[in-house]
């Protein structure tokens, strides 16, 4: 089977730094399948990036090479990681975003050797792109570097029980439709409460009117606040952070 | 050979929707040879993505499997379907957006069951990438799901035609050229008339003077309306749906 | 070994145009690996699409297949291009946008034949898809033009040295950080004169503080103009041809 590596930056495509990193991996794995996951998180979103690597990682078979460069740090002492969790491999910077993966209690984590002669600015190319061809061509995350004992790990924000019953939580993402999705999970309906909005949760979208609020239960299991063809964030005036409270049924 | 399965959405790539799809894809199909035609569809639009599907689905190789997931009506009881025409497959919601391989004669399309457990706001990933998935690995669409008898078709308007002999058309899409693609065919050449404009038809952007407007027959047969070297849909304030029309040489 | 193309144009996606390229390229060689590049130079930037060769088209294997459309004069009488060059081949316009390739002196370049039927707007699905296919199945860049003697060829422009030792030069892109990269190379230190600003060269982004411009070695070997954590472009007003001048240490 060919060796699956994604890739996924803050580098947008139109400079040509994404070329030059498939460039790097297809000379030295000649039958890698390369799949794009996004080159668009906003430059240097640390935090984005950490969202959309939970959502995808372990959907890829086991084996698949996760490349993951949105690293404001490039080029000072900050750490370059391979991590090994679940089966499948990151390499990235050690600035949070590879989370997801560290958050599982088996994963492993080597921190990587610096080529000389890797540019200090561009280490999607010079250190990380050869790290994932190493491990592509069967190296173990042993023969890349050093255990790195205290990797940085972000978590999302847990929510808070309120006095009144309630629950606290926040806006995590708004998606390109619009949608607010939070750190809530309700498994018995109820409302959601937006500054004086109260906004039912119900199964589907198209469980509200056309113009509608609507709370669901989202793809990733957390509740999401949407308009019903509309957008949630711009006519609710939600954003990242936004407070929330979820009223249980 | 490798299976081919193209991917076309309104997802965008930043939120890892189109990392999930993927990551299903391949560890259902791991020799799958993914190909992106796009991920930015205007959210929910519809009419647009049918018209990127005119395009491209029948330039692929016999056995391709497109999967089109613009779908404002997720989770709705709108139905998901699987379309055999022509020798490819598209899957795909029942919304219009499948209408080009739809309009063969011979296409054959069945209604998706939808697994239990899917989520009811990403059949993306839990509907549509598991049925392509099967049909990768070799399932007649009849597997899949009951024939769905009138699944919904869209057209492009046709033009009319004048009691002065002109053809009045429209504005079918603006491309990212600014472009104005109507639905208007020549064989003749002739004029198109844009408001108070008369813009000849011709062979070629470069039949025109830099700045100056022309018609071509553009690469999907239908007249195009260009400025050469500029935006002809900001110029002349070309709009979808805008009315243009014919007068034949 | 699977023949590798890559794809490179001003298309944007959303229109299907690279859709249709794609859909040829693999008709006509079904094993063909399909990388994209980018395709989002903006419309018609020829001197945008050249430096982004320039980055990459030499980090791909030897064998691999560039294909590059960023054409504003399709349909005019300019040539169609096929270059095999260090190995690789490239095959588009002859504007200039292949230079990076043409400069290497044993660099052979044919002007490719026009197929009867090609659309006169679209030579990418219907002249240059074609080309690389039949590259991909074997064909010698000779069986498909005649000899193209004086190809367009467009240079960075060059550093002046100025009468009082210091060396003039500009800024020559701005990329998607708003890393302000220059036509200037130093070996030994020393300082960017950006208007009134004196902005020292060091090793690293990281070697300034949060929000102080820096300059630096970049990637590609020239001194680029960055602000840490920032956008040097819009805090500095610097865009593509603004004069910056490199004093040594």
């Amino acid at each position: 089977m060919r060796p699956i590596i994604t890739l996924m930056t803050d580098f947008g495509t139109t400079d040509g730094y994404v070329g030059e990193v498939k460039g790097v991996l297809l000379s030295q794995v000649p039958d890698a399948e390369i799949i794009d996951i996004t080159h668009d998180i906003p430059p240097q979103d640390v935090d984005r990036a950490r969202l959309t690597v939970a959502r995808f990682w372990r959907r890829f078979p086991e084996s698949s090479i996760h490349l993951v460069v949105v690293d404001p740090g490039v080029g000072s002492s900050r750490a370059a990681l391979a991590v090994a969790s679940d089966g499948r491999f990151l390499v990235g910077p050690d600035n949070g975003v590879l989370s997801p993966a560290l958050l599982i209690p088996s994963a492993r984590v080597v921190a990587l050797s610096v080529p000389s002669g890797a540019s200090a600015t561009f280490h999607g190319r010079d250190v990380f792109a050869p790290a994932a061809a190493a491990i592509a061509r069967g190296a173990s995350i042993d023969a890349l570097g050093v255990e790195a004992r205290s990797p940085i790990v972000r978590r999302t924000p847990e929510p808070m029980r309120r006095a009144d019953g309630g629950i606290d939580g926040e806006v995590i993402v708004v998606d390109r439709f619009g949608n607010a999705i939070t750190n809530l999970i309700s498994l018995r309906g109820g409302t959601i409460e937006v500054g004086s909005f109260a906004i039912p949760i119900r199964q589907t979208y198209a469980d509200a009117k056309i113009g509608d609020p609507v709370a669901v239960v989202g793809s990733s299991g957390f509740i999401e606040i949407a308009i019903r063809d509309g957008d949630a964030a711009r006519t609710l005036k939600l954003a990242r952070g936004a407070r929330v409270t979820l009223r249980n049924a």
